[in-house]
């Protein structure tokens, strides 16, 4: 097969990540002769930089005219620590989300039987969690209006959906839950937001379509509990873009590592693949962030065209890095292996 | 001491939690020689029923009449399982946080040794965990405009915050730390929202006068990840109404029940005093709700008026309850008391 992937490093440890994924996405081009055109582009704090806007048209074009997308991650102290800043690196990623339509960002959050003494969490209580979290992507409050008065002293967000919106995901989410343990819940605020009710009316609604997948709503403030005391309750997870952002990295918990965790983000024409986790800045330069999200991320890409002997082939070399403890400080606490390390062991063992 | 106080017991376990701090003040009321009115008022979906609205007003007027209120829980499947009804249970509650201005929940979440084994994390993570949230409880999205098209095709919400509301939280905030372990850590979503930013702006402005507080800012989703890796590091956290509604409730995991945790609700002229938990109304009736969190509050209550002994005879009364394992089934999992008995025995035991 031939795929031509934008890579985007992004900010913080992004870029280090990314070549990592990169190294594995190579070993599958041998392997499996395949053939993957890699571009890179700038975006990011680094491309306002550049070029004074986090997503250069040129990225965004580069982005449309790909088969795929792999994303390092975004965010900068520099802008961060200055909330008066006009442009700012995530304004770059929203946007990306938004004029591709990538509406719905899948989450998986599944233990490994060799990280069950990783999590801070009891191990009867994370083990054999096996759950997705369905979180959409390009409505809701981080897109509605903003405003700032002129004096600075009253500002605001609109958070805003539609039955379409909400409609398209759901669908998504119930096909899944098909093919899975037939489970949907609903996460939402219905006791308070009219947005969370239209929620919890559109996909009740659709859930009828769905007769074999039980289906159940939970407040978000329950949900965040719940995902903590009992996550094996739980199969698919659906949830708008606030929500779905809190309750995903909380989700990361139970294995341990915020590190260890991909996504795929996928709308009607585009699909991208990205660590749940930060571009943690601390950590930039230093060869100590976890590669294993954004390797997990490549094997999603690769079963995202049904390559799946080949995403197969990436996730039994990462078993093998846990099994052999070759992993980076975050997790299993004692292990001293930096990120090239971990990337260069996935990688030869595809 | 004389004091007048409201009991609004609302819905599903609240009225029975409830009835076990009127316990406990009836035995401070008799050990401490103080005088205590205590006045029921329907509120909620009870009040629903009666009157039509959640809040009826001469329950309002009771609360801005009394010294204090102690409120049980609030909300019913009946209207959770309807997004259409027009008049819900919450209402109620949110219209008395604002006519009274209580614009500060403040919730403590604090280990008892009793309790390290009933955490569901670890023993090393959760030990001494002595922090308090300080969340905004009259602003953003729960009270911001919220409309709903003709069609019923678009909802929205406005989460809208004015410098003036964020300050006085903040003020109280910072003063808190101040007496405590001086540390201090906002929790918002600066790299997204424009009320964030705004956040972000004003509390970083007020800390310059607090400068023996250590600062620091985290991002919610961040933040839900580090309460539970190491909660050990926060102190005060500062946050908005719907992150600290999540925040909160997720917090109450580090003690492994949400029914264990008090809250006060404070604002200019009056103060309300209510479990962290909600209606629960699977467990109405079946005397197996945990009233420590009521018995707590209670406990916060008195606190309030610088009652701190009759306060402390409570909380002692708790930890016997606790190292005697006289404790309802969420907690320490075989044990079998019901709501009843364990009120009898903090209550007996003041
Ligand atoms: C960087 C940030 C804008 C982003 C988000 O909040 O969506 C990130 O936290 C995520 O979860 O992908
Ligand atoms: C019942 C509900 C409206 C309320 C809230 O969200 O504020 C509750 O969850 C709380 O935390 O006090």
């Amino acid at each position: 097969m031939q795929l031509k992937i934008a890579l985007l490093g992004g900010d913080g440890i992004g870029p280090e990540v990314l070549a990592q994924s990169v190294k594995c996405l190579k070993a599958i081009e041998e392997t499996f002769n395949h053939r993957f055109e890699l571009v890179e582009a700038p975006f990011g704090a680094i491309a306002i930089s550049g070029s004074g806007r986090p997503l250069p048209d040129e990225t965004l074009e580069l982005c449309r005219k790909s088969d795929a997308i792999l994303f390092g991650s975004i965010g900068s102290l520099e802008y961060d620590n200055n909330p008066e800043a006009k442009v700012r690196p995530e304004q770059g990623l929203l946007r990306l989300r938004k004029e591709l339509e990538l509406f719905a960002s899948i989450r998986p959050i599944k233990m490994f039987p060799a990280f069950l003494g990783n999590s801070p969490l009891k191990r009867n209580i994370v083990e054999n969690t096996d759950l997705v979290i369905f979180r959409e992507l390009t409505g809701g409050i981080y897109f509605g209006e903003k405003t700032l008065s002129e004096d600075g002293t009253t500002a605001s967000d609109l958070c805003s959906y539609s039955e379409g919106e909400i409609s398209r995901i759901t669908h998504l989410a119930f096909k899944a839950a098909k093919k899975r343990r037939k489970k949907l819940t609903l996460v939402d605020k219905a006791n308070v937001l009219e947005s969370s009710r239209l929620w919890r009316k559109t996909v009740t609604e659709i859930a009828k379509s769905y007769p074999d997948v039980e289906f159940e709503c939970l407040f978000i403030d329950n949900a965040a509990v719940q995902m903590m005391l009992n996550p094996r309750q739980f199969d698919v997870v659906l949830t708008d873009n606030m929500f779905g952002d809190i309750l995903s990295d909380q989700g990361s918990v139970i294995l341990g590592s915020v590190g260890l965790l991909p996504s795929a983000s996928v709308g009607a024409e585009n699909a991208m693949f990205e660590p749940f986790h930060g571009s943690y800045p601390q950590a930039k330069g230093k060869n100590i962030a976890n590669p294993v999200a954004s390797i997990l991320s490549t094997a999603m890409l690769l079963q995202h065209f049904n390559l799946n002997e080949e995403a197969n082939a990436i996730v039994a070399a990462v078993h093998k890095s846990f099994v052999k403890k070759v992993v980076t400080t975050d997790v299993l606490g004692s292990s001293k292996y930096g990120t090239d390390y971990v990337g260069d062991f996935i990688s030869e063992n595809i």
